[in-house]
């Protein structure tokens, strides 16, 4: 397994996310545990290099999000957002320029992203992990809707992601009244997919990820585009888009691929192209 | 506990909405118990001028919505209906000027809305619980989406809101079939979020609406509105629409005592401003 | 019971697809138990046809789709698709004219449609079930998302029926992974009305197809529009649109028997007119 770093040139400091390639799958990995992985300007470039990283790089076939120590990601870092609120910063293009990029990389991302959620999701640490594919979360793991508990509301798409996992009335619940709901109620309510001993985590985030990291990535990226655009389409325009994306699937290796092994009664081998 | 009704000068009779306020919640009460709330022109009437006091009063920060008698409220008055239909009167007009606007005015208030559902709540009286943002209700309480019993379809929101709660399968099985949903099946399904014995249903529905009367009152307008936003929106214009509320509640006394309580590690105290 | 099917004159071969009416109740029955029902151009075009059929004929008020054999139906039959593939065929095309007018029959069909899943459900087979009203379900059947399986997104209105029949994250779930989902899980996450053993099913669908037969057909399609276009919509132009379709509704013949019905204290007995 390679390992390597968002570290920057001249920075002489630890880097604050991590990031690992092994067997085709990326693990990102927010580690700022002594804040319980808050995000700060640095952390949330760092996060953005890693992601559109494992974005741009072909040999990458599926991605793992996660944290150090007891938090997954506790949202944005209250004190530095202090500062800026006090020097008169905008906080809508803060949200703009350094929060949106975040979860549109993600959810753009066009091979699946496994969160494995390994503590406390809060805020806008929660956004994110609603923006991924899939959220295998520890039995500790709890997420916090924190955003009305400081006086705000949801950002990070959190307004539009949680009432698409778990319904509106839920999320409003969640939203309004920001009680933390803990892993066990989670798989109850469909928010994350699998619940597991907290030591087991690491495994079972990367054996889903390797099974994603072995699909057909084509197909996966084109799923994950036409289930974003029909969630506010109308079935006529989710139609015509199925019918724009399949013409261009079918002519892929992995397509070709499957289609011969059928025909051959064999398992297809997909390579990712 | 001041108390007060929606009442119009020089209308002799018992009104029939009653308007209370304490603590900073407003309980609007449907009281045409001998007709189960049945909405009539006067009745709408009066729950428009209540909803909309109970909106522009900044005193108030949370509404409990509720019913006296058997029912919560069992939608249209027939014998009303029956006579328009007669006389010729367009029903689309009616619903557009008469029902439409009680339903925004429910989604549209800039503070939480509880409805406490004490009985039956059929057709467009369902459609008013399913336009607030929590819904409580008696064990005794059941859910009849009556319109195609009589050969009409949704109104009242009943077509958006229903399949945001309970999902379109579940919305579609209870518009085509009729059938009632009674308390249980629907706190399993997610149309309520709680349920009580009948008694203590007061109790419970004013518990959650002080507590929401003690929150970030502005803080909950903008989730509101991002949530509706969202609903039928893509993440980029939920993303941008976020961003820009965002930006005003950082600026409100509500988000600065909360910033200060943070640094203190204190509880943060609430105005609603 | 009346019995004919969608053979055309000139083909001397075994129809595909079976078309029976019996008590206003169209029963569509795929019958290509030899090759799991799979769509090939054939069985698409009488398919269509028969849909079609029931569409139009006026004294048909509930439909009942279903298939012979141990499949509801396999999905795209792969043999022909791979021929069309090597052939050059542009596979947009054949999706667009071929499988989009098929799901937009059934969605459009002004009668509430009851899918009787006998089987297995795969591919642009399960699609066809996902755009059904109603799926009652033998206790034998699964629902496979087979797209991915062969390098190919979902198609056949997948992407929009899936996930607002589950939610966004399962149906991410079942289209990525590709697990088949038994029936008992597709009870559970809402995906089919109701499970029966396999030998009760065509009483069962029977049973709720009579039902709604003898309902207000033309409330029952205009809730049908309602829902699917508020699916996607605000609910501001959802309120304008129940008002529109309230207007027409009250001038039928079926709600003038409901509003006579209500005021003798009887039970209406609708027309569907």
């Amino acid at each position: 397994m390679t390992a390597s770093t968002g570290q920057t040139a001249g920075t002489p400091t630890r880097p604050l996310v991590r990031y690992e390639v092994g067997e085709a799958v990326a693990t990102i990995t927010l580690d700022r545990p002594e804040a319980m992985n808050a995000l700060t300007d640095r952390l949330r470039g760092e996060l953005h290099a890693a992601l559109r990283r494992a974005a741009e790089d072909r040999s990458v076939r599926a991605v793992v999000l996660t944290g150090t120590g007891r938090a997954f990601c506790a949202g944005q870092d209250l004190r530095e957002l202090s500062g800026a609120v006090e020097q008169g910063q905008g906080i809508g293009d803060l949200v703009r320029e350094h929060y949106n990029p975040l979860v549109l990389t993600i959810t753009g991302m066009p091979k699946p992203v496994v969160a494995a959620v390994n503590g406390v999701a809060a805020g806008a640490g929660a956004a994110l992990a609603f923006a991924c594919d899939f959220r295998v979360a520890a039995d500790t793991a709890r997420f916090v809707m924190a955003f009305t508990g400081i006086g705000l509301a949801p950002d990070s798409g959190a307004s539009w992601t949680l009432q698409r996992l778990v319904g509106p009335a839920r999320a409003r619940e969640m939203l309004l009244l920001g009680d933390p709901v803990d892993a066990a109620r989670a798989l109850e309510i469909g928010l994350v997919t699998r619940v597991v001993p907290a030591d087991e985590l690491p495994a079972a985030a990367r054996e889903l990820a390797l099974r994603l990291a072995q699909g057909p990535t084509l197909a996966y990226a084109a799923t994950k585009r036409l289930l974003d655009h029909a969630a506010a389409s109308t079935l006529e325009a989710a139609l015509d888009r199925e019918a724009e994306l399949q013409e261009g699937l079918v002519r892929t290796a992995d397509h070709a691929a499957a289609r011969k092994a059928f025909l051959n009664k064999e398992r297809p081998r997909f390579e990712g192209r």
